[in-house]
């Protein structure tokens, strides 16, 4: 029979439940939290398409109620490993082992943090450029970090905002030179290298950071810091062999499947090229097709 | 400067409009007709995460709505040609030619036709199981064709709806055994070879198809009635060497861009794996995206 778990209540879970229940199969998601992830901690969302602007809760209890009407069941429990078992896979919980034919990881990646973030987040304090760059229009920004991401998301900013400080303790980026000349061919964009972010301040929302910089502090007025020191996959608790790059994003083909027939991946916790929520969605409708073809001819 | 053109006004085009225009890139579609595309013709669409029923024009208004409110330019042109010229691109149109530093290309297919449809499509009869099944659970169907598609297409319904009529002119199936298989194993699938399909019933919904079969002609009663008979991508404007498959799908890599740098593809255009209005709107994220950063490194 079609049959699947999905580990993960995000987004790209909640697509892939809502695609694999359509076709006929039992889905089953693992989800600790509340069903929505990340995406739903999202104060306004205006990239989606079809909606100007949508709080993420909105979105994605919306999502959640489609999945659900369609039959969903959800396992409140956090999975401690996922293993291959005879004829498919093992979902270990804290409470429980269960099998399934094919599984759907979409535990997405949680952000590095500074620190200092505090209740700035949605407020000022962001970890996507694409998401809520266009909210900072015209307006001072800062962006944290020195990598290869951080510089991404300073040349993107650039466009869109009066003036990109880039802040990092290294003495310079660590990215590809020709990523770093884009950045630098900005004139209001301005790197501080060997400095330090020690604060936010603001009445609610983000006026300002203070910065350490050769034994010095100093407050730079911005309407947004952009954090872009780095996301680390959830995918400790994946247990099979080769599907994972060294930082631990799971590597999938076309169809979200990685290379052991039966595990599919989808959102951000794949080594996907755009993190976003419709790519999510996406993945999700792939894996979630895939998977439940897939489990269809498990005997 | 970021400047980009997108050749298609569907939802794959809409959504890197959407995307690009949030970078900072000037964006200019060419459409001849409006904007949409073939899922604004859906009548319901229950499979888009997040929307539990929504008609697709309401859908496709929103999506251009919000390309719109971002500064997005429409040409209502023709587009004859795509070609490389120095530096770019050149989109000529039956009016006039317009240069670009990088282009996409979300132009994407025409359903092969029966031609028997006439006003019944969207009244039982789809060109997608994966869009329409669920609608039909429980009921009795039909496919025609005899591919690759129509199998896939009836192994999908097999498991929602009651009776699966298989109906082709073909004396047995042209799909790899282990598909074929998987649908035969449906002990409520029946396939129906050497016969043809000559006429829809029914009273403003189908009702039953007329079968000719052995120098008889009958009538099988169904709900709908499923057209698997192919679809073409078009893409004969697109003349860049290199690009499509021999089936005329334009070839992309996981960031939508063709081997040709700056030419990218996005939607049903595309030799993707899942043909779905999520599908094309991911796409389109990632093509409007990387289209736009290409443009911007252009002199």
């Amino acid at each position: 029979m079609k049959k699947i778990a999905i580990v993960g209540g995000g987004v790209a879970g909640l697509s892939a439940a809502i695609y694999a229940l359509r076709s006929g199969a039992e889905v089953t998601i693992f989800e600790q939290f509340g069903l929505g992830g990340l995406a739903s901690t999202i104060d306004k969302i205006e990239n989606f398409p079809s909606y100007a602007s949508v709080e993420g809760w909105k979105l994605c209890s919306d999502m959640a109620a489609q999945a659900k009407a369609l039959g969903l069941k959800t396992v409140r429990q956090r999975v401690l490993s996922l293993e291959r078992s005879d004829g498919g896979f093992a979902v270990v919980t804290d409470k429980a082992r269960y099998d399934f034919p094919a599984v759907v990881v979409a535990t997405g990646t949680s952000h590095n943090k500074l620190g200092i973030e505090g209740d700035y987040v949605g407020h000022g304090v962001s970890y996507c450029a694409t998401c809520d760059g266009a909210f900072f229009r015209g307006k001072p920004v800062a962006v944290a970090g020195g990598g290869r991401t951080a510089v991404s998301e300073a040349t993107y900013l650039a466009d869109i905002c009066s003036e990109v400080y880039v802040v990092t303790p290294q003495p310079n980026f660590s990215a590809e030179d020709k990523a770093v000349q884009a950045l630098l061919a900005h004139s209001n964009v301005t790197p501080l290298f060997n400095t330090a972010l020690y604060e936010i301040f603001g009445d609610g929302e983000v006026e300002a950071v203070g910065l350490f910089e050769n034994g010095q502090s100093r407050r730079l007025t911005v309407s947004a810091l952009f954090v872009a020191t780095g996301a680390a996959p959830v995918t400790d608790f994946v247990r099979v062999e080769g599907v994972k790059t060294n930082r631990g994003y799971l590597v999938v083909d076309g169809r979200c499947e990685t290379s052991v027939k039966g595990l599919f991946a989808a959102g951000d916790v794949t080594d996907g090229s755009l993190k976003q929520i419709v790519t999510a969605c996406a993945d999700g409708a792939k894996a979630g097709s895939f998977a439940a073809a897939f489990s269809a001819t498990v005997k």
